[in-house]
């Protein structure tokens, strides 16, 4: 290029910079003003929903009828395009801590979908290693290492439980920025996890002689490992089902999430429950088989103490958990049958 | 409520949340449409601009004036509101592994800046803990510990470190999806350094008898640590200096880059090389000793090797980036110098 057409072309990409720069604040400053009063109207119609809901939920003669109608307005407000103007929940410190104040909050509803389905998906993927890795470990543990876990593949699991309840309790912080209703408990569990696989890491295994009594505690966590990762696979079709529902309804723009909430899965809970109960039973035996080692003596780090406190606890939390959730769906579903009973009387 | 007043409440609010839906798709797919122009005007001009300074650079006749002008077109796209339209780096692996599929691009100029600095407060932040944590590992070891280091507070200072290093590289990679420039190296660095801090907590710290010389490894780490902890303070001196120029020039509407980039930190450049040499030297001699005292077999773990082999690749890589940064800055330097002589010949 000569020299004048190089200073020409210089003065002309200037000032297209400085138009370009205009026009873009321009463009933002405009979005932001239409997007005001929708975004108000959002927060007005949504706080209306949520008050009428607290009304029928106090008055069980209300038609059922009503109440779908009102469920079906809240999926749309909740599900659809409008919920990208609705306040998420605050970011906590755990994503601060990680990520920086980066925004995670999706600003259209198709990409909050994605990220539910991808969440679900990893979850079914992680599901099945739960299962296979420790199942891999104990049968190797057997056949192959003389009843005697060597410390290598033991510590790449723990790693790998590391890394994965990091992943899993970040995307579950994503997902409530998202507007999702995950119970706080269950994040809670995932950071109680991490923190579980990390001292792992740092616990020596033992060797020969005698590492049949000195290795029972890590055996009994890789049988509970073996029985999460069942549950985790049930718990996720059950999910999986729930979100789908959902999504096929806030596409098909017909509304029915009281039969999506209940009635669809109920065959599926009364195999969940009893699975649930029994892992988190045998949770709190580990965390209190782990407490006794060290009590009696057999192994003295404090890795066995903090590890059997942090799995009762955990169990505790779980159960309490649990009960809370099967309540709530209780209350609905006698709600919904005095309804259906008030129906037929009509 | 009377149930009239109610159905009355319900069916104006399932009218109100279907009328919102339709309005709010409508205003998002009416940002997007205008919003397209925009966004191919910006990603033209981006082209025409690339395209110009590769054309200045090879020239080294051109007036000094049109390199500034142009430096000043580009501080307006990439640092303006328009750069919320220019394609990012896209988000990689280890984003989608911890994250998911979330979008973490932020879509205000502004929020972008604050990523940046929020970053580098946490960089200094931590730097000093750098300096901090291994120093009173090392005091404490010396006046309490008698030569001995126990294994909890160690294993603490490398549970801090992964946390650290994950944070850090989550944060990197959040930093490239927003459209800075940083090498890739550092990236991969960061996740070097969490993989050795992961297998160094499943490295047995040893005790009594004979600790001294057990625990040489894990003395020369932390030392290593501490200078480390130097190395980063003037560095993100350094950084920050850059990117506070470069704030007060895009605010201002002032351009002078070529001037951030290099001569307003040309003394501290000065101080910050030698050290970042030999800390790399320091790197690659701690890596050596792991690996000699692998080899003479008084420490036989695996960890012993790995960490080695990882030390040495990470001072070597170190080492071939900070030569191509220096001389990549210095081939600017010397384009400036002839420009100038030119400009005082004419």
């Amino acid at each position: 290029m000569e020299e004048s057409s190089i200073e020409e072309s210089v003065a002309t990409v200037v000032e297209e910079a400085k138009e370009l720069q205009d026009a873009v604040s321009a463009h933002i400053s405009k979005t932001s003003t239409d997007e005001e009063p929708l975004r108000q109207r959002v927060r007005r119609l949504d706080s209306t929903i949520h008050s009428l809901l607290t009304a029928l939920l106090m008055d069980l003669f209300v038609s059922l009828q009503l109440d779908e109608d009102l469920q079906r307005a809240k999926c749309i407000i909740v599900d659809g395009d409008a919920s990208s103007l609705l306040p998420g929940h605050a970011q906590g410190s755990f994503l601060r801590m990680f990520l920086g104040p980066i925004n995670v909050r999706a600003s259209r509803k198709d990409v909050q979908l994605k990220v539910k389905e991808e969440y679900n998906s990893y979850r079914d993927r992680t599901a099945q290693l739960f299962l296979l890795f420790p199942a891999l470990l104990l049968i190797l543990r057997s056949w192959l290492w003389a009843g005697c876990l060597p410390a290598f593949p033991v510590q790449v699991y723990q790693a790998w439980l590391l890394f994965l309840y990091t992943g899993l309790a970040l995307r579950e912080n994503i997902l409530r920025v998202n507007g999702s209703d995950i119970r706080p408990w269950w994040i809670y569990h995932h950071y109680c996890a991490m923190l579980m696989a990390l001292v792992s890491l740092t616990w020596e295994i033992k060797g020969q002689p005698d590492c049949a009594k000195k290795q029972r505690g890590v055996q009994l966590f890789l049988q509970w490992a073996m029985m999460q990762g069942v549950a985790m696979l049930l718990q996720n079709r059950y999910q999986r089902q729930r979100l789908y529902t959902r999504i096929a309804l806030g596409k098909a723009k017909r509304m029915d999430v009281v039969w999506g909430e209940t009635a669809g899965v109920d065959g599926q809970l009364w195999l969940l429950c009893p699975i649930l109960f029994t892992l988190q039973g045998f949770e709190a035996y580990v965390g209190l088989l782990l407490l006794k080692t060290a009590v009696v003596g057999v192994v003295s780090e404090w890795q066995v103490i903090f590890c059997g406190v942090l799995l009762v606890s955990m169990a505790v939390g779980n159960f309490a958990n649990t009960v809370q959730t099967l309540m709530a769906k209780s209350r609905v579903k006698a709600k919904m049958k005095k309804s259906k009973s008030k129906q037929r009387l009509n």
